[in-house]
Order: C-alpha cells, then sequence, then structure tokens
C-alpha cells in the first residue's frame, strides 16, 4: 500500500496533507539543530549556545501547537479516509514527540550551563556522552528520513539502532557510577553528565517512536510493543 | 460549553463515545492500582508484587493497543464534529499517558527487586519516596476523577500539584546526593532508589498531561505550555 500515491477528490485536500508534512519536517529540522546544539554546548561548555537552545524551545512548542491545531481541523472538515487518518494521526504523534525531544535538549543545555559554571575541562563521562550523542543525533536523521520519503525499512533500522543505544547508555551508566564510586566529590558533577545522558537516551527513544508512526502509516499496523523479529515481518525487509 | 450533554443524531454514536470512555477508565483504574503495587513492592521489598506488576504491564500495553484502535475506527466511521473529536483525540492521548505510566510502573518494580536482593532493610531514601509516592498516586487517581466528571477545576488542582512534586523531587534528589556523598559505599543503591523517584516524578507528569487533556475537552485550549495563571485564566476558577 503506498498511500501517498493515492489522489484525493479535493486538490485541497492534498495540499492541507502537503503542508502538514512541510510542517512537521520543518519542525522537525529545528529539534535536530537544537539536539546537535545542546550537546556541543555540553562538549565545549559554550554558554551562549547552551542559552540559544534553551530560548528556541518556546519556538519549538508554539510550532508543535499549531501543526497540532491545524491536524484537528483536517480531521474535523474533511474528514479523511481510514489510510488518511493515519497519516493525520501519525503526524501529530510524531510533532509531539519532537516536542518533547526539544524539551530534553533544553534540559542537556542546562546542565551544560550548570557543568560550565563549574569550570571543569574534559571531565570524566564526555566519551560516553560524544559516542551516545552521535548514534542519537544519527536515529533523530535518519527517523525524519523515514517520515520524509515514507520509508518503513529505514523506519525499521531506526528501531533497531535504539537497542544498541540503550545498551550502551547502560553501560555508560554503569561507567559513570564507577567514577562516582572510585571519586565521591565527583558526585554532583557526574550526576549531571548522567542526566545529559539520560535525556539522549530519551531523544533516542522519541526518535523511535517516530519510525514507528511511519511503519504504522506505511504498513496500518501499531509495531510499539512488538518485538523486533515481528517488527521485521511487518515490515517485510 | 458541555459537550457530554449534547446529543448525538445517532444513538450509535453515543454508545461508541461512552464505550471508549468506560475503557480509559478501566485502563486507568489498572494503572492506578500498578502505580501503587509498585510503589508497595519498593517499600516492603515484596518480590512476588513487583513481578505481578511487571507482568501485568503487557495487559496494559493490549488495552491501550486495543483502545487506540477503537478510537481511531470511531474517527474513521462516525467523522465527529469538532467537540467530539477533541474527545476522542483526547482519550487516545489519556491513554498513551496511561500506558506510559505503566511503564514507569514496571521500571520501579524492577528496581524494587534489585533492592530486595540486595536485602536492606530500610534504607535511606524510602522517607522520601514514601511521600513523593503519596501526592502521585494521588495526582492519579484525581486526573482519572476529572476525566470521568469533565471536572475542569479538579484537573487544574492536578496541574498545580504537579508543580508542588517536582519542587518536593528537586529536593529529594539533593537529599540522595548527601547520602552518596556521605557513603559512596551506597552509590548504587541510592541510585535505584534515584531511578524509582524519577519515575515517579515521570508518573505525575503524565497524571498532569492527563488533567490536561481535560480541559482540553472542557475548554477547547491546548494549555501544555501555558503558565498556572493562564490556565486557571482558561478554567475561570
Amino acid at each position: 500500500m503506498d498511500f501517498t500515491q493515492a489522489k484525493h477528490t479535493s486538490q485541497r485536500f492534498d495540499e492541507d496533507l502537503q503542508a502538514i508534512k512541510s510542517s512537521l519536517m520543518e519542525l522537525g529540522g529545528r529539534v535536530e539543530k537544537q539536539v546537535i546544539d545542546a550537546v556541543n554546548a555540553l562538549e565545549k561548555a559554550d554558554k551562549e549556545l547552551a542559552e540559544k537552545v534553551i530560548i528556541s524551545d518556546d519556538k519549538v512548542n508554539q510550532r508543535e501547537m499549531r501543526l497540532d491545531e491545524d491536524c484537528t481541523k483536517i480531521l474535523v472538515k474533511r474528514q479523511p479516509a481510514a489510510g488518511d487518518m493515519r497519516f493525520v494521526v501519525a503526524v501529530m504523534r510524531a510533532a509531539h514527540d519532537l516536542e518533547r525531544m526539544g524539551d530534553e535538549a533544553k534540559k542537556i543545555a542546562k546542565m551544560s550551563m550548570k557543568l560550565g559554571e563549574a569550570g571543569e575541562e574534559a571531565p570524566q563521562g564526555y566519551t560516553e556522552i560524544r559516542h551516545i550523542a552521535a548514534g542519537v543525533s544519527r536515529m533523530v536523521n535518519e527517523s525524519l528520513d523515514s517520515f520524509a520519503r515514507f520509508d518503513a525499512e529505514l523506519a525499521l533500522t531506526v528501531v533497531e539502532q535504539d537497542q544498541i543505544i540503550d545498551r550502551e547508555y547502560t553501560s555508560a551508566l554503569r561507567e559513570l557510577m564507577t567514577y562516582m564510586m572510585e571519586d565521591p566529590r565527583s558526585i554532583k558533577r557526574v550526576m549531571r553528565i548522567l542526566w545529559a545522558l539520560r535525556s539522549l537516551e530519551r531523544i533516542g527513544d522519541h526518535a523511535q517512536n517516530i519510525a514507528e508512526h511511519v511503519i504504522y502509516i506505511v504498513k496500518g499496523k501499531d509495531v510499539r510493543h512488538s518485538s523486533l523479529e515481528e517488527v521485521n515481518e511487518i515490515v517485510g525487509k
């Protein structure tokens, strides 16, 4: 099934659907940048960049609310059939996930400001952050890409990546706990790294959600609680 | 506006809406119990109870997926007008929040099993857990109550409570960090308490979300990013 190729009786309706997709993609680009900026601010203790991330979260929230309203209007006005309904609902959900990613980026930026005040350079835990941030950024990018192209196979790889990130996150947590035990004076600082890491892991979860919305649009199946084998089966890779 | 008193031309439609509301309330009752059980399992190091919580999360997930499907079907089949549309969308969102609460309850249950293995009694941090758990349980209960009765004023009090919980959570975190610094051997154990606390705080956030969905249904306004003053204004309390 490829609902995107279906033509609607009303050209206006096609335009409406295209418009919410464009808005979603724009929001996605914005949030992706927020995540990258937040991690950079953390790594470089760049206070200005952190502030930029914190301030622009408000814009992300506003845009998500507007997109949500637009989607509700389409639902009421156009009364779409099943395939389009799934698409509009998925756009609302993906927008919500993006908004939540933005919140997490903001949290990372806040942590970076607190860490910056402490004035320490290249402390422990940054290697873990950098590594996981790279993986999560890729997930965010590919989840948006899979939405843009309704590419269920790419979405599947995002779901797979999240499992790797989760394992790496668990092992990074263990590492950070060791630092704390070895040097209890570092506890406060390491806890901040730990919260930033936690936020990154959550961003990865939201990227996975977006990928699952793509599979829902393309395959019509809710795969949130399916095993990776089952998702593989559904995507038919 | 009280959309609940509006009569629809089709009695079947009224029944459909009533049915998804009942399903939501049933799911809510189930999740509320999960949260209480998880906290009890933690406090009493009750392994059996923890296992029960972990196992029954699957049922919560299944029910949420079914409810979500039912809502989508209603949207497609009945093509509701604006007020009912808001209601159906809010039910889907509230169900999703409940499912996420169930996930957090499961995490608490898992932490309780790990803490139980360590075999320590009444360790530090339990006072904080107990206190915050009481507040969060109340929020969960009242958020569901406000949904059952479409009571925007009660929903507003839930939103207010979340701010109190957030402050208490922050202060509890600080307390736990002090324990860790005073006794680095306790780090591993205190971290588990900390994750459980974090899950409780997230459950509170989801209860707040549900309260916001209620305000959305009753007042037609998206208050997620509004200040408490603005929400007060909207609810007109």
